[in-house]
């Protein structure tokens, strides 16, 4: 299970003001707190707060200081390419993309770019006309955007396709909708893409979240999720983690796995 | 997901004395215990220490304790067909056998037995060569038992299959082979047999044993697993299963979603 640390992001006020006073403290934080939480990846996002045209340099600050801080990759996270591709100008060794959709233009721009960088990409099960109810429909979704990978030579061991979860308050129907999207996605091709997902979604505004997000995570792990960008600070995750990966035959069972799984 | 209370079992100390002492308080205990705690089904066996000519009488005051103390059902659970069928003779309602193998001889007497007392039946996917390592040996074998089912008129929503689960430090590589029978066993027939599984059998000489448990229980749950024996006094299970319930959509999200599983 690849995470991917989700606390770089200026929708948090301690980021946000971070980046409103170029003040690189919090994010040199949560960078070595994240890694020290397993975090294999840190997700970068200026926030909603930051001007377009101010995101690009917004971005390169973060990933720099992010890099500084903590010997990780980046996971680069913008709706705006021209941010992205700062912030991969900016970063050292293999960065992810965050990320396409299945839209024909959004592919036309990031897919090069990812090319480009030789960095890894997220794409999520969507289009314009938003996410698909039905697991068939995400996959169907999934599958041109590994066509289009496939053209433009990323490798599917690159490609982290997002089947898109949903808060279960208001859309409960989707979550066994993702578990089948999962299963499919990996069936796409041979060798399989990866997956991911922005596994919070699926409890924003809902009591009992940390519970709510690991029993999703790990029922998840069974469908053939590799990876999320999650809250590692939630030790209860990260042993459900290490528990699952366990019972997937992933880490080899020791009387101290939950320490092992975090020494890694 | 349907909840088997593991608890009165003569393996237990407490209910083994309460057998060899005739003393009806520990089964009456567990049963009301397990009641409270959203056991469906109490399973009940007697236990190694009890002898073979002595279970029969053994199982049937189990049973009439059992459902004197608590409005459940039982789960006979023995390896003696004279037990088996002295306990669905005590039996009121709707009973389950626990369990037939694969092995022709055990499915010609348990499955006539289980069509005598409209009862439904456990089949373990195993023979008397012992648990399949592949999931597709263990749908193989679970095919036989759906087919015997289909012979002798029970119906599948009466047919509970386990794909068995063996403890993590020395049959690791079983986990997700299980998890892919499950699967796999759900489609064997339209409309599909029932699945079930020994929980705690996943974690035996383990340590963090509960968080093994139930993290097992909801990967299976992803995967299609209907029902379980499990220790259901463990809290953080039910939670568990709770959220895992909201999250494949079989019960409906609400703030206060642990209490109302609990109360249901």
């Amino acid at each position: 299970m690849i995470l991917i640390g989700e606390r770089i992001n200026g929708m948090f006020k301690d980021i946000r003001e971070a980046i409103l006073n170029k003040d690189p403290e919090p994010v040199r934080y949560w960078a070595k707190r994240q890694y020290e939480n397993c975090a294999s990846y840190l997700d970068v996002n200026t926030g909603p707060t930051v001007e377009a045209k101010d995101q690009p340099a917004v971005m390169e600050w973060l990933v720099k200081i992010a890099q500084e801080a903590a010997p990780l990759p980046c996971c680069i996270d913008s709706t705006n390419p021209e941010a992205i591709e700062a912030g991969l100008a900016a970063h050292k060794g293999k960065a992810m993309i965050n990320s396409t959709s299945a839209d024909q233009w959004k592919m036309d721009i990031y897919m090069p770019m990812a090319a480009k960088y030789s960095a890894a990409l997220i794409g999520l099960a969507m289009n314009e006309k938003g996410v698909p109810k039905s697991a068939a429909d995400r996959a169907a979704l999934a599958m041109e955007i590994v066509v289009n990978a496939d053209a433009n030579g990323i490798p599917m061991e690159d490609l982290y396709i997002d089947p898109l979860v949903l808060p279960c308050n208001v859309a409960q129907e989707h979550g066994p909708e993702a578990l089948e999207a999962l299963r499919q996605i990996k069936m796409l091709a041979d060798p399989s893409p990866r997956t991911t997902m922005g596994l919070s979604n699926i409890s924003q505004r809902c009591n009992n979240r940390h519970l709510l997000n690991r029993t999703f995570l790990i029922m998840s792990m069974a469908c053939g999720l590799d990876s999320a960008i999650a809250d590692v600070e939630d030790q209860e995750l990260l042993d459900a983690v290490a528990a699952a990966n366990i019972m997937l035959n992933k880490d080899i069972y020791c009387d101290s796995f939950l320490k092992t799984f975090r020494q890694r």
